[in-house]
Protein backbone atom coordinates (compact mmCIF):
# COMPACT_ATOMS: atom_id res chain seq x y z
CA UNK A 1 0.00 0.00 0.00
CA UNK A 2 1.89 3.46 -1.05
CA UNK A 3 1.93 6.61 1.23
CA UNK A 4 -0.24 9.50 0.21
CA UNK A 5 -0.04 13.13 1.43
CA UNK A 6 -2.91 14.05 3.01
CA UNK A 7 -5.44 15.33 0.20
CA UNK A 8 -7.04 18.64 -0.28
CA UNK A 9 -9.42 18.21 -2.78
CA UNK A 10 -11.39 15.76 -4.70
CA UNK A 11 -12.13 16.87 -7.89
CA UNK A 12 -14.57 15.12 -10.45
CA UNK A 13 -14.78 14.75 -14.04
CA UNK A 14 -18.41 15.31 -15.13
CA UNK A 15 -19.30 13.98 -18.24
CA UNK A 16 -19.62 10.03 -18.03
CA UNK A 17 -18.28 10.74 -14.24
CA UNK A 18 -21.25 12.66 -12.38
CA UNK A 19 -23.25 12.70 -15.59
CA UNK A 20 -24.68 9.64 -17.65
CA UNK A 21 -23.87 10.51 -20.92
CA UNK A 22 -25.86 7.80 -22.32
CA UNK A 23 -29.07 9.04 -20.85
CA UNK A 24 -29.72 10.58 -24.29
CA UNK A 25 -30.65 6.94 -25.49
CA UNK A 26 -34.17 7.52 -24.36
CA UNK A 27 -34.74 10.63 -26.94
CA UNK A 28 -32.28 9.06 -29.64
CA UNK A 29 -34.57 5.85 -29.24
CA UNK A 30 -37.86 7.72 -29.98
CA UNK A 31 -36.06 9.40 -32.84
CA UNK A 32 -34.65 6.61 -34.45
CA UNK A 33 -36.18 3.76 -32.89
CA UNK A 34 -33.14 0.64 -32.90
CA UNK A 35 -30.54 2.58 -32.99
CA UNK A 36 -30.83 4.61 -30.07
CA UNK A 37 -27.83 3.56 -28.31
CA UNK A 38 -25.55 2.76 -31.29
CA UNK A 39 -26.18 6.36 -32.05
CA UNK A 40 -25.32 7.40 -28.47
CA UNK A 41 -21.76 5.80 -28.13
CA UNK A 42 -20.56 6.58 -31.68
CA UNK A 43 -21.96 10.32 -30.40
CA UNK A 44 -20.10 9.99 -27.52
CA UNK A 45 -16.65 8.71 -29.15
CA UNK A 46 -16.57 11.06 -31.45
CA UNK A 47 -16.99 13.99 -29.14
CA UNK A 48 -14.08 13.05 -27.24
CA UNK A 49 -11.81 12.86 -30.49
CA UNK A 50 -13.26 16.06 -31.66
CA UNK A 51 -11.78 18.08 -28.26
CA UNK A 52 -8.31 15.85 -28.52
CA UNK A 53 -8.16 16.92 -32.13
CA UNK A 54 -9.06 20.57 -31.54
CA UNK A 55 -6.52 20.48 -28.90
CA UNK A 56 -3.76 18.82 -30.79
CA UNK A 57 -4.30 21.24 -34.11
CA UNK A 58 -4.77 24.25 -31.38
CA UNK A 59 -8.62 24.87 -32.93
CA UNK A 60 -10.59 25.34 -29.28
CA UNK A 61 -14.39 25.77 -29.80
CA UNK A 62 -16.44 25.36 -27.16
CA UNK A 63 -17.87 21.88 -25.89
CA UNK A 64 -21.49 23.01 -27.09
CA UNK A 65 -19.99 23.28 -30.46
CA UNK A 66 -17.99 20.44 -30.63
CA UNK A 67 -21.06 18.03 -28.89
CA UNK A 68 -23.46 19.15 -31.86
CA UNK A 69 -20.94 18.24 -34.43
CA UNK A 70 -20.39 15.18 -32.84
CA UNK A 71 -24.51 14.53 -32.88
CA UNK A 72 -24.26 15.46 -36.75
CA UNK A 73 -21.81 13.04 -37.73
CA UNK A 74 -23.25 10.02 -35.36
CA UNK A 75 -26.14 10.19 -36.77
CA UNK A 76 -24.85 10.36 -40.37
CA UNK A 77 -22.76 7.37 -39.57
CA UNK A 78 -25.97 5.31 -38.58
CA UNK A 79 -27.64 6.63 -41.77
CA UNK A 80 -29.90 8.57 -39.77
CA UNK A 81 -31.30 12.16 -41.09
CA UNK A 82 -31.50 14.68 -37.92
CA UNK A 83 -33.51 17.92 -38.83
CA UNK A 84 -32.75 21.11 -36.94
CA UNK A 85 -35.45 20.71 -34.40
CA UNK A 86 -34.46 16.83 -33.20
CA UNK A 87 -30.87 18.26 -33.46
CA UNK A 88 -31.82 21.13 -31.06
CA UNK A 89 -33.89 18.46 -28.73
CA UNK A 90 -31.14 16.16 -28.76
CA UNK A 91 -28.38 19.34 -27.49
CA UNK A 92 -31.13 20.36 -24.46
CA UNK A 93 -30.71 16.94 -23.53
CA UNK A 94 -27.44 17.42 -22.82
CA UNK A 95 -28.45 19.70 -20.27
CA UNK A 96 -30.33 17.85 -17.94
CA UNK A 97 -28.46 14.63 -17.79
CA UNK A 98 -28.97 11.89 -15.13
CA UNK A 99 -26.92 12.23 -12.58
CA UNK A 100 -25.53 8.63 -11.53
CA UNK A 101 -27.82 7.91 -8.15
CA UNK A 102 -24.70 7.79 -5.81
CA UNK A 103 -23.60 10.75 -6.65
CA UNK A 104 -24.89 13.05 -3.96
CA UNK A 105 -24.28 10.65 -1.39
CA UNK A 106 -20.69 10.26 -2.19
CA UNK A 107 -19.24 13.67 -2.56
CA UNK A 108 -21.52 14.60 1.08
CA UNK A 109 -19.29 11.66 2.18
CA UNK A 110 -15.89 13.11 0.80
CA UNK A 111 -17.36 16.77 2.24
CA UNK A 112 -17.61 15.05 5.65
CA UNK A 113 -14.06 13.79 5.72
CA UNK A 114 -13.33 17.69 5.80
CA UNK A 115 -12.04 17.86 1.52
CA UNK A 116 -12.91 20.33 -0.81
CA UNK A 117 -14.56 19.29 -4.14
CA UNK A 118 -15.09 20.64 -7.26
CA UNK A 119 -16.18 19.33 -10.95
CA UNK A 120 -13.10 20.00 -14.08
CA UNK A 121 -15.26 19.44 -16.74
CA UNK A 122 -14.51 19.62 -20.62
CA UNK A 123 -17.89 21.07 -21.12
CA UNK A 124 -18.52 24.82 -21.39
CA UNK A 125 -19.89 27.03 -18.87
CA UNK A 126 -23.43 27.54 -21.04
CA UNK A 127 -23.51 23.55 -21.02
CA UNK A 128 -22.11 22.38 -17.77
CA UNK A 129 -24.21 25.15 -15.87
CA UNK A 130 -27.63 23.80 -16.42
CA UNK A 131 -26.60 19.71 -15.79
CA UNK A 132 -25.04 20.88 -12.73
CA UNK A 133 -28.01 23.36 -11.36
CA UNK A 134 -30.43 20.68 -13.26
CA UNK A 135 -28.71 17.70 -10.78
CA UNK A 136 -28.66 20.04 -7.88
CA UNK A 137 -25.06 19.63 -7.48
CA UNK A 138 -23.81 23.12 -6.61
CA UNK A 139 -24.37 22.97 -3.38
CA UNK A 140 -22.23 20.37 -2.86
CA UNK A 141 -19.12 21.61 -4.69
CA UNK A 142 -16.59 24.08 -3.60
CA UNK A 143 -16.02 24.49 -8.01
CA UNK A 144 -17.30 24.34 -11.32
CA UNK A 145 -13.85 24.21 -13.31
CA UNK A 146 -14.33 24.09 -17.72
CA UNK A 147 -11.23 24.34 -19.75
CA UNK A 148 -13.15 26.66 -21.26
CA UNK A 149 -11.14 29.19 -19.03
CA UNK A 150 -7.73 27.93 -20.87
CA UNK A 151 -9.26 26.97 -25.00
CA UNK A 152 -7.82 23.74 -24.36
CA UNK A 153 -9.38 20.32 -23.45
CA UNK A 154 -7.96 17.33 -21.35
CA UNK A 155 -5.80 16.10 -21.76
CA UNK A 156 -3.68 19.05 -22.08
CA UNK A 157 -1.72 19.48 -19.18
CA UNK A 158 -3.20 23.38 -19.03
CA UNK A 159 -6.59 22.38 -18.18
CA UNK A 160 -5.85 19.93 -15.10
CA UNK A 161 -3.95 23.17 -14.05
CA UNK A 162 -7.14 24.65 -13.27
CA UNK A 163 -7.82 22.22 -10.46
CA UNK A 164 -4.25 23.27 -8.29
CA UNK A 165 -4.58 27.06 -9.16
CA UNK A 166 -8.26 26.95 -7.73
CA UNK A 167 -7.22 25.27 -4.47
CA UNK A 168 -3.56 26.34 -4.12
CA UNK A 169 -1.57 22.85 -3.87
CA UNK A 170 0.70 20.39 -5.72
CA UNK A 171 -1.30 18.09 -7.52
CA UNK A 172 -0.27 15.27 -5.26
CA UNK A 173 -2.56 16.96 -3.13
CA UNK A 174 -5.38 16.34 -5.28
CA UNK A 175 -7.40 12.95 -6.10
CA UNK A 176 -8.64 13.30 -9.28
CA UNK A 177 -11.63 11.04 -10.04
CA UNK A 178 -12.96 9.69 -13.58
CA UNK A 179 -14.91 7.26 -15.78
CA UNK A 180 -12.72 7.95 -18.49
CA UNK A 181 -9.33 6.38 -18.97
CA UNK A 182 -7.92 8.51 -21.34
CA UNK A 183 -8.89 11.46 -18.28
CA UNK A 184 -6.88 9.26 -15.36
CA UNK A 185 -4.18 9.21 -17.47
CA UNK A 186 -3.51 12.70 -18.10
CA UNK A 187 -4.38 13.20 -14.39
CA UNK A 188 -2.06 10.79 -13.54
CA UNK A 189 0.47 12.31 -16.14
CA UNK A 190 0.22 16.09 -14.07
CA UNK A 191 0.38 14.09 -10.95
CA UNK A 192 -2.15 13.78 -9.23
CA UNK A 193 -4.09 10.98 -7.49
CA UNK A 194 -6.46 9.08 -9.60
CA UNK A 195 -9.31 6.77 -9.05
CA UNK A 196 -10.50 5.59 -11.98
CA UNK A 197 -14.34 4.81 -11.97
CA UNK A 198 -14.95 1.22 -13.82
CA UNK A 199 -18.39 1.71 -14.60
CA UNK A 200 -18.25 -1.28 -16.90
CA UNK A 201 -15.36 -3.34 -16.03
CA UNK A 202 -13.47 -2.27 -18.88
CA UNK A 203 -9.73 -3.24 -19.47
CA UNK A 204 -7.17 -1.35 -18.06
CA UNK A 205 -5.52 1.80 -20.93
CA UNK A 206 -2.14 0.51 -21.90
CA UNK A 207 -0.12 4.14 -21.37
CA UNK A 208 2.49 3.24 -19.32
CA UNK A 209 0.69 5.04 -16.31
CA UNK A 210 -1.79 3.25 -14.18
CA UNK A 211 -5.07 4.55 -11.37
CA UNK A 212 -4.13 4.83 -7.61
CA UNK A 213 -7.38 3.33 -7.37
CA UNK A 214 -10.08 1.61 -8.93
CA UNK A 215 -13.86 1.55 -8.19
CA UNK A 216 -16.96 0.61 -9.91
CA UNK A 217 -18.80 3.69 -8.56
CA UNK A 218 -18.20 6.96 -6.55
CA UNK A 219 -18.95 5.27 -3.36
CA UNK A 220 -15.58 3.76 -4.20
CA UNK A 221 -13.90 7.00 -3.98
CA UNK A 222 -15.04 7.96 -0.23
CA UNK A 223 -13.91 4.63 0.87
CA UNK A 224 -10.45 4.82 -1.08
CA UNK A 225 -9.83 8.99 0.34
CA UNK A 226 -11.21 7.91 3.67
CA UNK A 227 -8.70 5.71 3.68
CA UNK A 228 -5.87 7.97 2.61
CA UNK A 229 -6.92 10.71 5.10
CA UNK A 230 -6.53 8.22 8.09
CA UNK A 231 -3.92 9.80 10.44
CA UNK A 232 -1.55 7.06 9.89
CA UNK A 233 -1.22 7.78 5.84
CA UNK A 234 -0.89 11.66 6.68
CA UNK A 235 2.86 12.43 7.50
CA UNK A 236 4.84 10.55 5.07
CA UNK A 237 4.46 11.62 1.77
CA UNK B 1 -13.39 25.20 -58.82
CA UNK B 2 -11.22 26.82 -56.63
CA UNK B 3 -8.39 28.40 -58.43
CA UNK B 4 -4.66 26.17 -56.74
CA UNK B 5 -0.84 26.92 -56.55
CA UNK B 6 0.83 24.71 -58.71
CA UNK B 7 2.05 21.87 -56.50
CA UNK B 8 5.51 21.13 -55.55
CA UNK B 9 5.11 17.38 -53.74
CA UNK B 10 1.87 15.05 -52.94
CA UNK B 11 2.78 13.45 -49.66
CA UNK B 12 0.84 10.68 -47.99
CA UNK B 13 0.03 9.05 -44.70
CA UNK B 14 1.03 5.36 -44.66
CA UNK B 15 -0.91 3.50 -42.44
CA UNK B 16 -4.81 3.13 -43.60
CA UNK B 17 -3.53 5.01 -46.55
CA UNK B 18 -0.80 3.10 -48.70
CA UNK B 19 -1.07 0.36 -46.48
CA UNK B 20 -3.91 -1.86 -45.46
CA UNK B 21 -3.77 -2.10 -41.57
CA UNK B 22 -6.54 -4.55 -41.52
CA UNK B 23 -4.49 -6.80 -43.28
CA UNK B 24 -3.59 -8.48 -40.05
CA UNK B 25 -7.17 -9.95 -40.00
CA UNK B 26 -5.88 -12.93 -41.23
CA UNK B 27 -3.40 -13.52 -38.66
CA UNK B 28 -5.58 -12.33 -35.56
CA UNK B 29 -8.87 -14.95 -37.14
CA UNK B 30 -5.92 -17.45 -37.39
CA UNK B 31 -5.18 -17.16 -33.24
CA UNK B 32 -8.65 -15.94 -32.49
CA UNK B 33 -11.32 -17.33 -34.49
CA UNK B 34 -14.64 -15.05 -35.06
CA UNK B 35 -12.99 -12.15 -33.51
CA UNK B 36 -9.84 -11.26 -35.76
CA UNK B 37 -12.10 -8.31 -37.61
CA UNK B 38 -13.47 -7.02 -34.02
CA UNK B 39 -10.21 -6.87 -32.40
CA UNK B 40 -8.30 -5.48 -35.58
CA UNK B 41 -10.98 -2.36 -35.26
CA UNK B 42 -10.28 -1.80 -31.68
CA UNK B 43 -6.53 -2.49 -31.89
CA UNK B 44 -6.25 0.43 -34.76
CA UNK B 45 -8.84 2.47 -32.84
CA UNK B 46 -6.86 2.55 -29.76
CA UNK B 47 -3.70 3.02 -31.68
CA UNK B 48 -4.82 6.22 -33.15
CA UNK B 49 -6.26 7.01 -29.65
CA UNK B 50 -2.90 6.65 -27.62
CA UNK B 51 -0.51 8.70 -29.98
CA UNK B 52 -2.87 11.66 -29.70
CA UNK B 53 -3.33 11.23 -25.89
CA UNK B 54 0.34 11.22 -25.49
CA UNK B 55 1.00 13.93 -27.46
CA UNK B 56 -1.79 16.27 -25.80
CA UNK B 57 0.23 15.38 -22.96
CA UNK B 58 3.42 15.76 -24.02
CA UNK B 59 4.16 11.15 -23.48
CA UNK B 60 5.45 10.76 -26.27
CA UNK B 61 6.56 6.86 -27.03
CA UNK B 62 7.45 5.65 -30.41
CA UNK B 63 4.36 4.23 -32.94
CA UNK B 64 6.34 0.44 -32.28
CA UNK B 65 5.61 0.91 -28.02
CA UNK B 66 1.85 2.52 -28.85
CA UNK B 67 0.90 -0.36 -31.37
CA UNK B 68 2.19 -3.09 -29.16
CA UNK B 69 0.28 -1.08 -26.44
CA UNK B 70 -3.03 -0.77 -28.23
CA UNK B 71 -2.61 -4.34 -29.48
CA UNK B 72 -2.89 -5.43 -25.62
CA UNK B 73 -5.82 -3.41 -25.45
CA UNK B 74 -7.69 -4.83 -27.89
CA UNK B 75 -6.95 -8.14 -27.01
CA UNK B 76 -8.56 -7.51 -23.19
CA UNK B 77 -11.18 -5.62 -24.41
CA UNK B 78 -12.30 -9.04 -26.18
CA UNK B 79 -11.58 -11.17 -23.54
CA UNK B 80 -8.48 -12.62 -25.72
CA UNK B 81 -5.15 -14.14 -23.87
CA UNK B 82 -2.23 -13.04 -26.12
CA UNK B 83 0.47 -14.72 -25.40
CA UNK B 84 4.39 -12.66 -25.80
CA UNK B 85 4.83 -14.93 -28.55
CA UNK B 86 1.30 -14.47 -30.58
CA UNK B 87 2.06 -10.92 -29.88
CA UNK B 88 5.42 -10.43 -31.32
CA UNK B 89 3.69 -11.82 -34.75
CA UNK B 90 1.13 -10.07 -34.40
CA UNK B 91 3.63 -7.14 -34.28
CA UNK B 92 5.78 -8.44 -37.32
CA UNK B 93 2.76 -8.55 -39.13
CA UNK B 94 3.09 -4.57 -39.09
CA UNK B 95 6.17 -4.60 -40.87
CA UNK B 96 4.43 -6.47 -44.14
CA UNK B 97 1.12 -4.68 -44.07
CA UNK B 98 -0.34 -5.14 -47.41
CA UNK B 99 -0.32 -2.28 -49.86
CA UNK B 100 -3.47 -1.66 -51.77
CA UNK B 101 -3.22 -2.89 -55.03
CA UNK B 102 -3.38 1.03 -56.79
CA UNK B 103 -0.74 2.28 -54.54
CA UNK B 104 2.15 1.93 -56.95
CA UNK B 105 -0.05 3.07 -60.35
CA UNK B 106 -1.01 5.89 -58.09
CA UNK B 107 2.27 7.49 -57.22
CA UNK B 108 4.06 6.85 -60.78
CA UNK B 109 1.56 8.39 -61.92
CA UNK B 110 2.35 11.59 -60.09
CA UNK B 111 5.64 11.41 -60.45
CA UNK B 112 5.11 11.85 -64.32
CA UNK B 113 3.59 14.93 -63.67
CA UNK B 114 6.51 15.87 -62.45
CA UNK B 115 5.46 16.20 -58.67
CA UNK B 116 7.95 14.77 -55.90
CA UNK B 117 6.57 12.35 -53.43
CA UNK B 118 7.04 11.16 -49.61
CA UNK B 119 5.26 9.54 -46.67
CA UNK B 120 4.45 11.51 -43.64
CA UNK B 121 4.06 9.12 -41.16
CA UNK B 122 3.25 8.58 -37.39
CA UNK B 123 5.40 5.53 -37.72
CA UNK B 124 9.31 5.28 -36.27
CA UNK B 125 11.53 4.40 -38.53
CA UNK B 126 11.77 1.39 -37.33
CA UNK B 127 8.66 0.12 -38.37
CA UNK B 128 8.09 2.01 -41.01
CA UNK B 129 11.72 1.51 -43.06
CA UNK B 130 10.72 -2.44 -42.92
CA UNK B 131 6.94 -1.93 -44.94
CA UNK B 132 8.15 0.66 -46.85
CA UNK B 133 10.57 -1.99 -48.12
CA UNK B 134 8.22 -4.98 -48.20
CA UNK B 135 5.92 -2.68 -50.61
CA UNK B 136 8.80 -1.95 -52.34
CA UNK B 137 8.04 1.48 -52.16
CA UNK B 138 11.53 3.25 -51.61
CA UNK B 139 12.23 3.89 -56.03
CA UNK B 140 8.89 6.05 -55.95
CA UNK B 141 9.36 8.41 -52.85
CA UNK B 142 11.91 10.96 -52.33
CA UNK B 143 11.53 10.83 -48.89
CA UNK B 144 9.97 8.42 -45.93
CA UNK B 145 9.17 11.52 -43.04
CA UNK B 146 8.42 9.83 -39.69
CA UNK B 147 6.93 11.94 -36.65
CA UNK B 148 9.74 10.31 -34.57
CA UNK B 149 11.57 13.24 -35.60
CA UNK B 150 9.57 15.68 -33.78
CA UNK B 151 8.56 13.70 -30.87
CA UNK B 152 4.91 14.77 -31.83
CA UNK B 153 1.84 12.65 -33.53
CA UNK B 154 -0.34 14.24 -35.61
CA UNK B 155 -2.22 16.34 -36.16
CA UNK B 156 0.32 18.53 -33.63
CA UNK B 157 1.46 21.17 -36.44
CA UNK B 158 4.98 19.93 -35.86
CA UNK B 159 4.66 16.73 -37.76
CA UNK B 160 2.91 18.12 -40.27
CA UNK B 161 5.98 20.82 -40.91
CA UNK B 162 8.22 18.07 -41.66
CA UNK B 163 7.15 17.84 -45.16
CA UNK B 164 7.24 21.47 -45.82
CA UNK B 165 10.56 21.54 -44.26
CA UNK B 166 11.58 18.79 -46.49
CA UNK B 167 10.15 20.42 -49.81
CA UNK B 168 11.24 23.66 -48.87
CA UNK B 169 7.72 25.66 -49.77
CA UNK B 170 5.05 26.40 -47.98
CA UNK B 171 2.01 23.81 -47.26
CA UNK B 172 -0.46 25.12 -50.17
CA UNK B 173 2.35 23.98 -52.47
CA UNK B 174 1.96 20.24 -51.03
CA UNK B 175 -1.02 17.88 -51.66
CA UNK B 176 -1.28 15.48 -48.62
CA UNK B 177 -3.59 12.79 -48.86
CA UNK B 178 -4.91 10.57 -46.24
CA UNK B 179 -7.30 7.74 -45.84
CA UNK B 180 -8.13 9.45 -41.92
CA UNK B 181 -9.95 12.17 -41.30
CA UNK B 182 -8.65 13.15 -38.33
CA UNK B 183 -5.36 13.53 -40.43
CA UNK B 184 -6.93 15.42 -43.33
CA UNK B 185 -8.44 18.22 -41.05
CA UNK B 186 -5.20 18.44 -39.27
CA UNK B 187 -2.87 19.15 -42.47
CA UNK B 188 -5.95 21.46 -44.13
CA UNK B 189 -5.65 23.22 -40.81
CA UNK B 190 -1.80 23.50 -41.14
CA UNK B 191 -2.66 25.16 -44.98
CA UNK B 192 -2.08 22.14 -46.74
CA UNK B 193 -3.98 20.86 -50.36
CA UNK B 194 -5.78 17.86 -49.28
CA UNK B 195 -7.25 14.75 -50.47
CA UNK B 196 -9.33 12.21 -48.68
CA UNK B 197 -9.32 8.38 -49.64
CA UNK B 198 -12.52 7.94 -48.13
CA UNK B 199 -12.37 4.04 -48.76
CA UNK B 200 -15.35 3.37 -46.59
CA UNK B 201 -18.04 5.73 -47.92
CA UNK B 202 -17.62 7.56 -44.28
CA UNK B 203 -19.60 10.23 -43.43
CA UNK B 204 -17.15 13.58 -43.51
CA UNK B 205 -16.24 14.36 -40.21
CA UNK B 206 -17.60 17.53 -38.52
CA UNK B 207 -14.76 19.72 -37.55
CA UNK B 208 -15.06 22.58 -39.54
CA UNK B 209 -13.14 21.98 -42.35
CA UNK B 210 -13.26 20.38 -45.44
CA UNK B 211 -10.67 18.33 -47.63
CA UNK B 212 -10.20 19.85 -51.36
CA UNK B 213 -10.67 16.65 -52.68
CA UNK B 214 -12.67 13.31 -51.20
CA UNK B 215 -11.73 10.19 -53.92
CA UNK B 216 -12.19 6.56 -53.27
CA UNK B 217 -8.99 5.66 -54.16
CA UNK B 218 -5.33 6.49 -54.53
CA UNK B 219 -6.45 6.62 -58.50
CA UNK B 220 -8.78 9.25 -57.77
CA UNK B 221 -5.42 11.53 -56.45
CA UNK B 222 -3.79 11.22 -59.76
CA UNK B 223 -6.65 12.04 -61.47
CA UNK B 224 -6.99 15.50 -58.93
CA UNK B 225 -3.54 16.41 -58.66
CA UNK B 226 -3.53 16.07 -62.79
CA UNK B 227 -6.78 19.06 -62.86
CA UNK B 228 -4.75 20.48 -60.66
CA UNK B 229 -1.09 20.99 -62.47
CA UNK B 230 -3.09 21.88 -65.72
CA UNK B 231 -1.39 25.08 -67.07
CA UNK B 232 -4.60 27.34 -66.29
CA UNK B 233 -4.50 26.29 -62.92
CA UNK B 234 -1.23 27.37 -62.00
CA UNK B 235 -0.45 31.04 -61.84
CA UNK B 236 -3.49 32.48 -60.05
CA UNK B 237 -2.52 31.63 -56.21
Amino acid sequence: MPIYAPLTAVVFDAYGTLFDVHSVIVALEKLFPGHGSAISHTWRSKQVEYTQLRTLSDRYAPFSIVTRDALRYACAAHGMVLDPSAEDALMCEYERLDAYPEVHRAIERLRGLGLSTAILSNGDPAMLGPAVAHADLAPLLDAVLSVDTVGKYKTAPEAYSLATDRFGCVSERILFVSSNGWDVAGAAWCGFRTCWINRTEAPADQLGVRPHHEGRTLDDVAAFAGVVMRPEFSPHF
